[in-house]
């Protein structure tokens, strides 16, 4: 964590290499990771509210740091909305510390110990919840994750690595100077959150390739990013792929709530990965509920590609092809298909879906019970807009990412996800 | 499933080899892991209970396959510990028919629903318990595995593939068919379990490589299986490697409690992963317990490799290298380091440990409150004997595995570590 101007040139003059600095990086991150675990929630809480209060007080020094990326950024020729992302106003910088002091207020999940039952033998068992570890966080432009990623993990007793984006370096690194000093001030140690002050791409080969020393990564960014990591890694990776998220109307769906949900569910917000990509409407209501909902999706500006027999009853849908069956476009464009009831909707979304998020509207309840139990994403849904696949509507009080994966996590991730459990056994002497 | 004395030929000839094997394999399984997802419980336990029927009937022709088995493995000159493991006797046969028996007893894991909360929004969420879809089992010479592993899988709702050793081909493929008749007795699709009637090598490089067909692998067998499965996965993997179990004798140690639980930690059973293969004893109580430990361990035949504080105590003691720490013997050795108390016990186990199971026999309230919270384990102790770490004296009730790794399932395995969790949202048309 040295400062940024001769940092990366130092990194790079080392003999060893890329290689060695990240091994180095483990090496203490694994240390510190034992100091972290055991951690006591009032020592964690102390470092989180002095964060919280350190960026508020070095926040022109932050801003002067971000300053900088954004001049090289627009150097370089980075696009708007990247350089968005990059940037670091005073507000944002409030709305940070004010996510870190949200942190310190959620409840310690660390060293809960679920019911010991007592077995025949005589000896007592249950699963006490302990950190991962070490966590390996990869993200890109947006230099807040940092203090995000840092208060997660540091709540949920792990260690961490932060590898952010090059075009963030000097930012990340004003906020990396914060972190080790409320970790110092804590009495934590500084290797509690290590953020990497060389970019170089190997960073993040090594970081993933390195099972003695890191036991998740989590890659937070574009899907490019995200595959990368996932086919590199060596390690378990929690991840997000796609969001193709449908709404299902059933024939027998309220027609009230089935438009109110799908109005919300595609136009609330276009770019999050939550928003419904396609919708599904069984023939049997069709024709009651798609000429209206075309003409609000049309009025709100979104394109409509859908099948014949949504094209009959929306005039200006353009035909869908099978890729828009499977497209995640993140954008305002919809795809709608007619079918013929429960069956086939379980059957589109196995076919095309990408096991995220999926809402039936309906009011029968044998065809609701099926569409939970058989539709296999990670959020199911009843009458409700897909919109609410999130950590905080959850009320997991934070979110370190959404998982598309079944192992481990699955669908919004809180702080849990950074734990796992180890079993305790009491005994008295007992012996087998 | 076809039977075997044409199936390894004919899928030798197969133009597009042992990866198109592979994938029509994967193909099926997924396909049939939806059908097995949904069935109800009734139908998966009456296909349990037929299975177990069904073993029976059939055990002359099964150890008919066998016998041919074992000539085989004769001829090949296989140990005599492999023909062992190879052989099913009667006994054995009517033990793996009681274990399906048990399995189906078992309460069904699959659409569990937790605590549904309410939320600000107004909307109900909460998890519900799922399949993790397609379970690829990895093993050696045990044939009985084939039954246990197909009625694990499916009690738990998932489709299966099990690939046995090549040893066992004629025994797995005998029992194969059983499972198949059972299956479709029960009206669930004898893709279901599949049992791989070619055992080519690369059927586990592809087995292993196919994330879009295959959600978790899990090897059992020895170290070299494991580490080779670990090595080559594109999936993820519940694995098991070294167990380095260690006793810690506190110096507040009751001493007959200590005694008791050192002995039958090492001398109950050599061979299993749960056996202390080191002693930690502090030196406050070294001289009060070692020397009696000494001659319980030498009169049992356990060789003793000790540090030169045991060696002073126990003089038949050979001196231990750095080596020893770290040896997971599976035979009648023992380590013993005699240290200077609870913190440099926790360090040696952070040293040297393979954060399998690790017991502390002491009544120092403090101290016990330490080791369970500071030592990193899958399952940590109180003055219990380490030989407790297993599947069905934990109250699993059957036990896929035991998982040396920290993501998903750590400890023992049993049914759930074959699920996941999956978000349920109820509203009533309710939007953001």
């Amino acid at each position: 964590m040295s400062p940024p101007p001769s940092a990366q040139k130092a990194a790079k003059s080392r003999n060893d290499g890329v290689a060695a600095y990240m091994h180095e990086r483990g090496e203490k991150a694994r240390a510190a990771a034992r100091v972290m675990a055991r951690a006591e929630t009032g020592t964690k809480n102390a470092a989180l509210f002095a964060l919280s209060q350190i960026l508020i007080d070095e926040a022109s020094e932050i801003q002067a740091a971000n300053a900088a990326d954004l001049r090289d950024g627009r150097s370089a020729k980075l696009d708007e909305a990247m350089l968005d992302r990059l940037e670091l106003n005073a507000d944002r910088i409030r709305a940070m510390a004010e996510g870190v002091r949200q942190i310190a207020n959620l409840p310690d999940p660390i060293g809960e110990l679920g019911d010991l039952k007592q077995r025949p033998s005589g000896i007592q068992v249950g699963r006490m919840r302990v950190p991962l570890g070490v966590v390996g966080i990869i993200y890109e432009s947006r230099p807040n994750v940092t203090a995000d990623a840092a208060a997660l993990c540091l709540k949920s007793g792990n260690a961490a690595i932060l590898r952010g984006g090059s075009e963030a370096l000097r930012s990340n690194l004003a906020i990396a100077r914060c972190i080790e000093r409320a970790l110092t001030d804590a009495g934590l140690p500084r290797d509690g959150v290590q953020v990497l002050d060389i970019t170089d791409r190997r960073t993040v080969t090594e970081l993933v390739s390195m099972p003695q020393y890191v036991d998740v990564v989590i890659p937070r960014g574009g899907k490019g990013l995200v595959a990368a990591v996932s086919e590199a890694a060596r390690v378990p990776v929690i991840k997000h792929l796609d969001g193709v998220c449908h709404v299902y109307i059933d024939g027998e769906a309220d027609v009230d709530k089935a438009m109110a949900i799908a109005v919300n569910a595609k136009t609330q917000r276009y770019g999050t990965c939550n928003t419904m990509e396609t919708l599904l409407v069984d023939q049997a209501i069709a024709e009651r509920v798609l000429p209206e909902l075309g003409r609000i999706y049309l009025e709100a500006g979104v394109e409509i590609r859908g099948c014949a027999a949504t094209r009959k009853l929306i005039g200006e849908a353009v035909p869908a092809t099978d890729e828009d069956w499977r497209a995640e476009y993140l954008a305002p464009i919809l795809a709608i298909r007619v079918l013929d009831g429960l069956d086939a909707a379980i059957e589109h979304i196995a076919t095309y879906g990408s096991q995220h998020t999926d809402a039936i509207v309906s009011e029968n309840y044998s065809r609701i019970r099926r569409f939970l139990r058989e539709v296999d994403s990670s959020s199911v849904m009843v009458n409700a807009s897909t919109r609410f696949a999130d950590g905080y509507e959850y009320g997991l009080g934070a979110e370190i990412g959404i998982s598309t994966d079944k192992f481990h996590a699955r669908g919004p991730v809180g702080l849990e996800g950074l734990t796992t459990l180890k079993w305790i056994v009491l005994g008295d002497g007992h012996v087998r």
